[in-house]
This record gives C-alpha cells, sequence and structure tokens, in this order.
C-alpha cells in the first residue's frame, strides 16, 4: 500500500543492533563526550550557552526514534523521510526554521574482482550552533578520526563553530572518494592493458561491468557539487565565511573528481572500441589462413585429380617422366600462390 | 476538417459509460461525499465559507458535459481542449483569472511480457478553495485512497488547503511511476542477463522493445518536472508556503525518476555494444572452425589423390608400405597443423 | 554577379499566372471582400476606421509589384527580400516603425513512397489594424478554411483584432505539420516493422531517405517555437493580452512537434543498429552453414579419397566387405559431426 | 624563440610584391580615390570634415608598414599583431580609444576534385568616420564591386557611414561563404549518390576528406555569428541604428549557414553508417555465394569420390547403369540443394 | 591515514635539491636580483616603496619552508595545499585579504614516439606590487627569458606592474601549449596518412593512445580560459585596466588552443571509422578472393572426381578424344566462371 507523505519507511537492510547516540559537547577550551541513554538528554534547550552539540546517530532502522528526535528538534516530517530512506540521492535542502538538511552518499568497496561498491546513507542537519549526523550502518564508525582530532585538541576544528564540523565530517566523506576513484582507474588500467595486449579472456562484458560501477559512482558524487555549491553561496545564514574557503576546497575537490570519472567515461568507450577492431582484426588474420590454404591446395587437389581420371586415351600417363612433371608443375602452382599472396601483403 | 481553435474534440477511445461526477466538501472539521446528478450542483456559488470543494470528474468523452462545466467555472476554452485531449503531453498553464491547470499521465501496465504501457489523461483545475480533477477512464479510480485518507481524517489532508489535496492527489500519479520504472528495470536486468550470458534467443529488437518503452515513459514524466517547478515558484498565488515542503519532496522524487530513466538509456545503449560483440565473438568462432578443418583436411585429400592418379611411372605406388608410409605422413601432417593453431593460440 | 543588400531576387520555381491580391476588410458587424486590381485599393489610408484589413498575396515571383506594396506600407527593402527569398528559414523580425514581420513553411506532400515533401514560403506583415499575408504558390489556397469562417462570421476571428487573424493563419499552417508528421510516423512504423521481421528489400538507405525527410522538416518547424515566443512575450506591442492564450496554445503544439521529431530521429538511429545486427546475424547463419557442410563433407571425401589411391598393397581394399565398412565409418563421422554441432548449439 | 607579446610576426606565405594601399574618401556628394605613396597621405588629420575615409590595406607582410600605420590611428599592438596573423581565427574587439576591430576569413576554393579550400585573412578597423581594411594576399582584390558601387554612387553605400562600408564589405566575405558551402553541398550530394547506388571506387576516406573540408569552413564560419551578435549589441557606439538592420540580416544569413553546415555534418555521419552497411551486405551476398557453391559441390565431389574408390568388392560398380543412376543421383541432390536455398530465400 | 585539512602535503617525485629562491625588485628605473639565503630577506615589510618584487620558488618540496613564507605573505593553508599538491587541476582563487593564486601546468614533451607529456605544476600568487611564482621542478627554469627582458630593460614589463608580470610568465606557459598541440597535430597527420594509406601496422591502439594524450592536454588547457576571464573580469581589483588587453590576448589563444583540441578529438573519431573500414574493406578482398578461387576449382574437382571413378560401364571413358573434350569442357566452365565474376564486378 501507497502510504501518506511524511510517513517515515526505513528499506534499508534490518540490522538487530539498537541505534546508538553520541552526544559530543565543545569548544575552544571544554570537551565533553557521551553515549545518551535517553532522548531526554538530547534535549536542546539542555545545551550550555557557547558549546557545539554533535550528536551522532548511528543507524537510522528504528524511525520511531529518529521521528522523537525530529520532534525534539523541530524537523520537517518529510526532512526524517529523507534520513532514513536511503535510496534517496544526495541532495540539500534548507528550511526556514533555521536549519539545513544534507545528505550524502558513503561508499565502500564490498570485494575488488569484479570491483563491487555499496553506498552508506550519511545525513546531517546543521543548526546554529548543532550538529546532528545520520549514519546507516553501526559498525565501522567513519567519523573517529573527526571525534579523535576534537578530543585531542588539534586541528582547527575545536576553534570553529558546527559548520565547519560539517566540513570536517564532509571532508571525510568526500575523501573516500578519492580511494573509490583510484581504484576504478586501477580497473581501467587493467582492462586498457588487457584490450592493448588483446588478450582472449577479455570481453566487452568486462568493460559494461566497470561502466555500470562507474555509473553507480558517478551518479552519488555529481549532486555533491551542488550541494557544496548552494552551501558556500553568500546568503546562507548557517555558513560562516571563514569557513567558505573551506568548503570551496571540497567544491574544487569534487568538481577535480566528476572530471577525471568523465575522462573514465570517455576512455571506457574508447576501448570498447579498440577492443572490437582487436576481434575484427583477429578475424581478419582467420579468414586470411583459411584463403591461403584454399588458394595453394584446391588447385592441386584439381591437378592430382586430373592424372587420377580413367580415359582409355590420356598421353600424359604413358610419359615416363609424368608423374615428376606433374610434381613440378603442383611445385610451380604453389610458389606461385606463395609469391602472389606475398605480393598481396597477406604475410 | 481542420477546427477552429478552442473546439472540444476527445480523441480517446470510446466509451458507452456516462461520466460520473464525483463532490467532495470538506474542512478540518466537516466532510461530505455525493455523486452530482445535476450540474447544477457544481455552481461554485452554493459553496459553503470556509470549505474546499473536491470536483472528481470520471471520464472525458462528453465534451458538451465538460463544457458546461468549464463555463460554470469560467475555464478557457483552450483549458477544456487540454482536458479532453488525450494526447497531450503534460503541462501546466496559469490563468489570470485566478486557477491553475495540470495535466499528467498515469501510466499503466498493460501486460508484462513483452512490457506494453499504457497512460491515461488525468487534469487538475486548482482554484482558490476548490479543485476538480478529470480522469480518463471509468474504471478502477486512482484516486480512492487520498478519498479514503480524506474520510477518515487521518493525514494531513484535511486539515491543509486545496493546494495540498492537488499535491496528495499527483503525489498518487506520480508515486506510480516508480513502480513502472522498477518494471522497466527487472526487464533491464533480464535483457542485461541474457546478453551476458550471450543467450542465443536475445535479439537487439528486444532491446530496441525496451527502448521504445523507456522513450515513451521519459516523454510523460520529463514535463513533470517543469510543472512541479512552477508550482513552487514564490509568485505563484494558489500554493501556499506550508504546502512548498511537499511539492519540493515530489520534485525530488521526479528527479530522481529522470536520473534513473537516463541511466536506463545509457546502460541499454551499453547492453547493444556488448550483444553486437558476442555476436562477432561467436561469427569469430565459426570461422576458426571452418579453417581448422580446411587446414587439416584439405592437405590430407590432396595427399591421398596424389596416389590415386594413374600414371604408368609412380615408384611410390609399388613400396611394399608405401600406403603406409603414406598414412604416417598424413599423421605428421595432422599433428603439425594442431600444433601450429595450439601456438596461433586458435583453441 | 552578386547583388547589392535589399535586391529583391525571387528564386523560387518560375509561374506564368499574375499575383493576386485578395482584400478583406471586416470587424464584429462588417465583412467586405475584393479582388485587389490596382495597387491604389490597398494604399493603407483608404482603410476605414475600426475595420481590420487583410491583405492575402498570392504568389511572390513579381518582386516589382511586392516592391511596390512595400513602399505603401513603409516596409524595410530586408523585409521584402526575405519574403520572396524563398530559401529563407523561418524567423521573426520586429520593426521599430511599428510593425513585425513572420515567415514560415507551409509543408506539402509531393508523394507518398518514397515520402517528398516540399516547403511553400509563407510571409506574415502584421501591424496594428491589418495583416498582409504572402504565400509563395498560386494554386490550392491554404487560408480558405480562415476565410470561410470569417465571411460564416463563426468563430472568434471576427470580434478579435490582427494579431489574432495571424494566430488562425499560423494555427493552419502549424496544425497541417501534424499530417506531416503522423505520415513520417507512418513511414517510420512501416521502416521498424520491416526491420524487425528482418525483410531483405530494407537497407540503410530507405532509413537515410526517411532520415533526410525528418532533418528537413525539423530544420523548418525548429524554429517556430521561437517565433511564437517573442509574439508572446510580454513587450510585444502587436499581440494583445486576450491573444496570448492562443499563441501559447500554438507554442504547445510545437513543443510537442518538435519533441515527436526528435524521438523519431532517436529511433531512426536505433533502427539502423537493429538493422545493423539482423544483417550480421544473417551473416553469422550463412556462415555457420558453410562450416558445417565443408566440417561434414571434408573427412568423407578424404576417407574416400584414401581408397582411391592405388598402392599395390593396400589390405584393406581386399576385405570382402571393405567397402560397407568403409560406409559405416563414413555414417560415423557425418552422425559425429551433427552430434558436435548440436552441442555446441550451432542449430 | 618566443616573441615578447605585442611584436608583428607575419606567418603567411612570403610574397614579393610591396603593400599596396587605397586610399578613398567618400559622403553622400563626393567622391576620391587614389593609391596611397606615402604614409602621410593617411594622416587621420588630412581628413577633411564630413567625408568618410576608407583605407584598403592589400598585403600583409610589410610588418614595418603595418605598424607605422597603426601609430598614425593610435592602434593597440596587439591589435596589429592580429591584423598579421594569418592563423588567428575570426574575431571581434572593441577598443576604449574609439575603434573596434573585426577580422574575418575569405574563403576561396583552391581547387575543385578533391576539393581544397583555403582562407584568406581579412581585417577591419571601424573608427568614427574611417574604415581600414587589411587584406592577405595582393591578387583578385575582393572588394572591387564594393568600390564600384561606391563610384558609381549606386545602392546605398554613399548615404551612410563607414558602419554600413564595413557591412558592405563583410557581406561581400560572407556571401561568397554560400558559394563555399554549395560547392560543399554538391560534394555531398556526389557523394551521397555514390554510396547509395554502391559504387565500388567510393571509401570512407573520401567522406573524411570532406569532412575535414567541413570542418575547416565551420571554424571559420562559426565565429562569425558572434561577432555580428556584439556589432548589433545595442550600447555599441560605432554602428548606427540605421545600419543594425543590414547586420542582422547578415547574422540570419550566417545562422543560415551554421544550420546548414550542421546538417551537412550529420548527413556525412550518416552517410558513412549506410556505406558500411552496404560494404557490410556485400560481404554477406560474397559469402552467400561461397556457401551455395560449397553446399552444391561438395556432395557431389564425395559421390564421384566413393565410386572412384578401389576396393575389390563394389556391387554398384559393376550395375549395368550404375554410372548413369549416380549422376541421376547427383541431380537430385544438386536440386535439393538449390530448393533447400530458395527456401532459405538466400536468393 | 587521513590528514586535517589544509595540511601540505607534497606528493611530487622526490628531489633532493634545495628549494632555490630567487628575489627580484625593479621599477622603470631600478633592477635588482639575488638568491635568497635567509627566508627573513623576503619580509614583505623590506620592500622598498614603488618597487615591484618577484619572488621565484624553484621547487615545492619543502613543505616546511612554504609553510614560513606562507605566513610571511599571509596565504591561506588552503592555498599553500594547492601549491604543493602537484596532481590539482589548474584553478584560480581570490582572497580577501588582497591577493589573488592561479595554478597552471607547464607542459613537457618526455618522448616523442610514443608521445608521451607530462606536467609541471606552476602557481602564482600575485598581491598588490608583488609575485610569488612557484615551479615543481629545478632544472631548467622556464622563466629566464622573462627575466632577460627585465634584466634588459627591453619590452613592456618594466614599465608596468606585478599583474603585467604575471601575464609574462603565464604567457611563457601558455605559449608552449601551442609547441605541445603541433607535435599533437604531426602526430595526428601521421595516424591520418597511415589510416587512409591503408597501412598494415597501424592499429586502433595507436589512435587510443593519441587519444588519451590528447585528453589530458585537454584537461590542462580547458580551466585556463576561465581563469583569465575570471582575471579580465571588470570588479578584479589586481589586473590594471592596461593589462586587461593583454590578458584578453591569452584569452583568445587559449580560446583558439581548444577549439584545435576538439577538431583533433573530432578527427581522431571519424579516423577510427576510416581505418575500421579499411580493415572490413581488406576483409571483403579476401573472402571474395577466397570465394573465387573455390567456385572455379570446386566445379573443375567434380568433373575429374566424375572421371576417376571405376563404373564398368562408363561410355565417355572409351571417347578417343574423350580426355581432350574434358579440358575444353573444363576451361568452358573457367572462361565462365571468371566471365560471371566480371559481370558481378568481382575484379
Amino acid at each position: 500500500m501507497l502510504t501518506s507523505p511524511g510517513t517515515l519507511v526505513y528499506i534499508g537492510p534490518e540490522t538487530e543492533l539498537k541505534t546508538r547516540i553520541k552526544k559530543i559537547q565543545y569548544n575552544e577550551k571544554v570537551f565533553s563526550e557521551s553515549v545518551v541513554k535517553s532522548l531526554i538528554e538530547c534535549v536542546p534547550g539542555e545545551r550550555s550557552e557557547g558549546l557545539i552539540t554533535w550528536l551522532n546517530v548511528d543507524g537510522i532502522h528504528q524511525t520511531s526514534l529518529i521521528e522523537k528526535l525530529g520532534t525534539l528538534y523541530e524537523l520537517h516530517p518529510l526532512l526524517l523521510e529523507d534520513v532514513v530512506n536511503t535510496e534517496h540521492k544526495p541532495k540539500i535542502e534548507l528550511y526556514d526554521s533555521g536549519h539545513l538538511f544534507v545528505t550524502l552518499k558513503m561508499l565502500h568497496i564490498d570485494s575488488e574482482l569484479p570491483l563491487s561498491i555499496s553506498a552508506e546513507h550519511v545525513s546531517f542537519v546543521l543548526g546554529h550552533n548543532y550538529l546532528i549526523s545520520f549514519q546507516e550502518e553501526l559498525s565501522d564508525d567513519i567519523f573517529t578520526s573527526v571525534l579523535a582530532r576534537l578530543k585531542a585538541s588539534v586541528g582547527k576544528t575545536r576553534k570553529n563553530g558546527a559548520d565547519y564540523l560539517m566540513f570536517a565530517l564532509m571532508d571525510v566523506v568526500i575523501d573516500n572518494y578519492f580511494i573509490i576513484l583510484e581504484k576504478l582507474g586501477d580497473q581501467l588500467d587493467l582492462a586498457e592493458d588487457q584490450v592493448i595486449r588483446g588478450s582472449k579472456h577479455f570481453t566487452l562484458a568486462d568493460l559494461y561491468a566497470l561502466k555500470r560501477e562507474i555509473t553507480l559512482v558517478r551518479r552519488f558524487i555529481w549532486p555533491v557539487r551542488d550541494i557544496i555549491n548552494q552551501l558556500i553561496r553568500e546568503d546562507n545564514p548557517l555558513v560562516s565565511k571563514k569557513s567558505v574557503p573551506y568548503y570551496r576546497d571540497l567544491y574544487d575537490h569534487v568538481v577535480q573528481m566528476i572530471d577525471t570519472i568523465d575522462s573514465y567515461r570517455e576512455l571506457l568507450a574508447s576501448l570498447a572500441d579498440v577492443h572490437l577492431s582487436t576481434m575484427s582484426n583477429r578475424m581478419n588474420a582467420v579468414m586470411k589462413t583459411l584463403t591461403i590454404f584454399s588458394a595453394i591446395f584446391m588447385p592441386l587437389t584439381f591437378i592430382v585429380g586430373v592424372y587420377g581420371m580413367n580415359f582409355d586415351n590420356m598421353p600424359e600417363l604413358h610419359f615416363h617422366y609424368g608423374y615428376f612433371y606433374t610434381w613440378a608443375l603442383m611445385l610451380l602452382v604453389t610458389v606461385g600462390m606463395v609469391f602472389y599472396f606475398k605480393w598481396r601483403r597477406w604475410f
């Protein structure tokens, strides 16, 4: 049955683990970190003045919990729908109520050969002095490096606001794309090598599989450009002027990635042509072999057939050296044919 | 004969059923539903204050009835023309007289194998506190779920205006596209599977048929993006600010659908290449088989032909083991050929 | 020799008939129609107040006459050049002197099989309360239906201004495109049918011919979109607000046509691929037949060649059932081959 | 060595002739024409009031002379660089100092078969009441027709300013493109004819040569559209309102040419496909011929081989009509094969 | 491990040489040049009034040194990151602090056959009266020609500001692209020649290698257009009005290069088609040869087979001229076949 719009439906894989919420509060001097036991702790009113609050929600399958959290922060039901809809493509949405919503894909490599890439649904809600991050899976938290930097008070994160924190987290997600692209590039190099060498175990279906993965990655990275572009637009009240250069740097990275992906796609298309031409070349060689054999043996077989006829009156048969003359003739025909094909440059 | 512009011509399939008009009136507290017996009941003046009126017109073949309804609501003749012109593509039109017109296609699957999709012409006229919806066919009302929600007073529909009602109805139509896309995706997967496996019953004509359906669906979905875009433009007086997020959500869905369709189209093109390359591969194999047979048997046939000649003086014929030597020679030739082709990597 | 710019050169086919000018004057109440005998009758000053004047010029080969008419209405020499230049593509031009110029192509089907389409050059000069229409050919006036409607006082034409009259005439021209598109669609269906069935009388040259016609039609329809777009722009002083919905309707039609043409072009390209793949398939079948024949008869011919040798000492020749054993062997080889090809799925 | 920017380098073919400068001065009443002997005569100060001065510079290889002329008219060194750089593509540049610079290509047909097109570098410097035109080659002055019209006081040139003069000269250059396009169209028609007929002397290399020429011409015409567009922009102080319709007409011509070129390119691509399909068809025919021959003669050769065996016990050999029965059998096989291929529709 | 954003990572090839910084100070009258021994000498405060300071940094692998320099000039950490990130594509960035950053690629030809191109990372920081240039490699300073011109007081560089100096350096980099493009053009001509001649040593893999290089160069040149475009935008405070024409000239060059590259790409694609068609042609010729041989010798072999049969009753065998009649028949068949193929135009 079709559900009413704004109804939360989690459609990702079922997982039995409970959603885990971590609450981090910090400014340049203070830092506290705790695992949230009851949603009460998340109440925004409790946030002390001058502190940045980061709620990191691990797991998005408990839709009721997400819904309650949404009520606490006055999030629009459609926003929450996008948080749990793991099939939603990357997007940004600005809300009048003073927060913005960003959803991205964290890419993971599931298997190397053949390359298989899976996408984890990651969302951010950025408010004036808080950030809520949602991750699809429970295992292997991708944001630990940022948390470690926060705790250790190194880097610029502690000195900056929630907008810089979101940048740091998005940076982790997007830098990871470079690794994926490198893998794709390796596979492309491998395919290129096989195509150029004319490997027989290589088929166009291999290129097709590669293309599918590239198309997939492209669909996830492409909208990110637009997302960052909207974040650094002058009228955005939630991203401070100081953070803009960092987002612009991220923007540059994404543009460079899209550029790389597009060049991959183009090379893939050319490779397919080279492969087809190699196959065509090979066919040519086969046909030439066949033709050379036929052109040499057909006349010879005809000649020996002639002297296998049983006519009463066949003078050549009675020549003393007739048989040897015939061999000479056949040799002549063979040599003639070989020269003919040499002249036609078939060897 | 060409008709004067603004003349209503219904060009859909003939149906004998009478057009059925349902009149629903509601606000947050009240709800009434009745089947309209005479057009008098539709008169807008009769609408009570503070109520939303929804006229649902089932069947658009009785053009005279449509025309009268149009006069009651002061609809432009060209608008009515578009209501009954089932070949018109999706569009939006804003009228100065304070209403807007939207026409969409409801897609139905007629048969699964081969996939055949038909389109039902659905139109909306949205006024300040009324909505008129027109559906092409009488059977199987697609809006029943919305009507049920209205009646049961669940969901947000009852609390919102006519603009939200139109959103709810458009949502039903557009969500249905996902089902169509899924079917197309299934067919594409099937085709992909057959192409990769190199199935012999698969031809490019199958891909072509699939492409036709995808092209059709694309032509119906593509303009919807623009329609919603116009609905959520700031200067639109008929869509309230509260409804905009819902339409924006719908917009996201349509963009994602178009994205999906475009990736289908691209994959289709690649599949065609893979298929052609498979066929070319197969031809290569056939040619190699032929060449190997010829290259082995032509020399052999020549050899036996030699000793079938009838020359008086052929010393070999009188060797005691001549026949067996010949067999040895032929074995040698065969083995040589096999090794040659092994070396050329033809097996 | 190259002529000075602004010199009128009629380059269409020569016709001996004299240019015929019809003068129609009307408003909601009055209607008069006369064939112009002398250009004096066309003098704009003579137009009575409150009347719309329509001059319909049939034939544009008498450039001197066109030139004189141009002087009467203060038309720019370059405008007149475009009126008589039958190779000029559709365009719109707004003149400061208070009139605008539109030129279109009326499409005619010259022959059905193979489809051949010819274009008639039609131009309009729209002033405040007059319209001058120019048609290339004398026979078969395409505007008779509009004239009839004017005369009979039916339709909206009589109640509206010269801008609505131009709409009515353009509507006749553009509605006619649908007929052309339908014919092209029929031909495409025919081609599709032949390609899918794999008809042998079908070649890519047929698709090419169809493509030429479609390209031609596209070049004539494409600019019309822009023309109408300029007509309905808000700052256009010659098209009244009341006529805009009609032009917008026309605009919708043209967009739909361009859409259709583009989908035709795409299908044509796919059809070409399907055709090439069918041909490739057929070649495959031919090669398989050849290979099967060769693979069966080459070994057999070798065997009978063996026992055609004339060695003194060939024991098998003297076996009593040797001949029959040989047949058995040959049968075995044949059956083996057939099974081999069955196993390779060549049948 | 790389030269400092703004250094004049003439890189066209060397020519021994001296640069020839013609000075023409005119207004509606007066006209004078003289060959400049010393650069002093070109001094702008010498220009009488109310006269248009046209300096026509024939030959651009004497860079020192061009440089001096540039100093007289206060032309930017980079402008002069573009005047003598014959490889520079068409462009327009507006200078604050009150003049503008346009450079175009005059196209010449060097040889017809194969078509070879060369480009002459033509530049204009348009000031308030003067025009300087530069032509690459000395022979065959392309502007004589305009000069003749000026002298004869016919046409509008004498009544208008320097901007109209530049229009007249550009018109000569651009009208000439039509001739080039016609030649290209003729060659395309020829190629089309050969491809459709399936001429054997036609190869894809012919289409490629044609494509090269079309690409060349396109690169020269394409920027002209933008040049004229900038000339007719409202804020251009050097082109009077009166001349704008003429430039707009030129603009239309260029757009139509680009349109034509693009349709040529598209047809070329389709022709290549038709050609490849024709070749594929021919290969099919060849293969069928081979297969039919093989399928008929292989069984026959086998049959006669059977009765060429030397077994002691071969009953058929001793039948009185054995030989004739064999012929009957062979006839049967042949007829059978022919019917088989008829049925498979190979003839 | 992923590093915090703004951390300098040099990823180019390791080089043992020390970074060398040259400090040049000049105005129209004075010129001084020195190798910087301590970073203190670079302190901007030390710059005398009215002098342009150019710091040329050779080598970017000593990130700590770059970092210190950055602190002196108040450069953003992300700017420094882009200076040392040799994989970053060309870009421009304007900083509020009153300087702008440009990074380009200097292209070098590593080997000619096969053509291999490497890119050197070159960056500029342009301030009000200073310019810092960074080059990746230590050997072979590309800016010596500009330095020589500065020293010799020739050219316009000494009279203009730091913006003109940056233009002069960028001009060196970009002019060098022409040489690269020429080399690519030569290779393309070579490939074209081989394809048209139908050279057998040519494969599509050669075109592919060429395409890779062209794609690489394109990716480096393409963004330069946008960079210069931003430099000459009116609101740019660092580029003076006097320098704009020079940058505009550079812009023209880049546009022309991109144009050239695009035409190369298009020709490459066409060449691939011509090559495939040549191969297909050759296959056709091979098949024809085979078919002609088969069609001539199969009937002959059959005929001699007939008279090799051993039937008791074969009247022809006993005809006195039977053998010679057979030869006559075979001659007839051969001549017939030859005429048949002549008629089918296979020769």
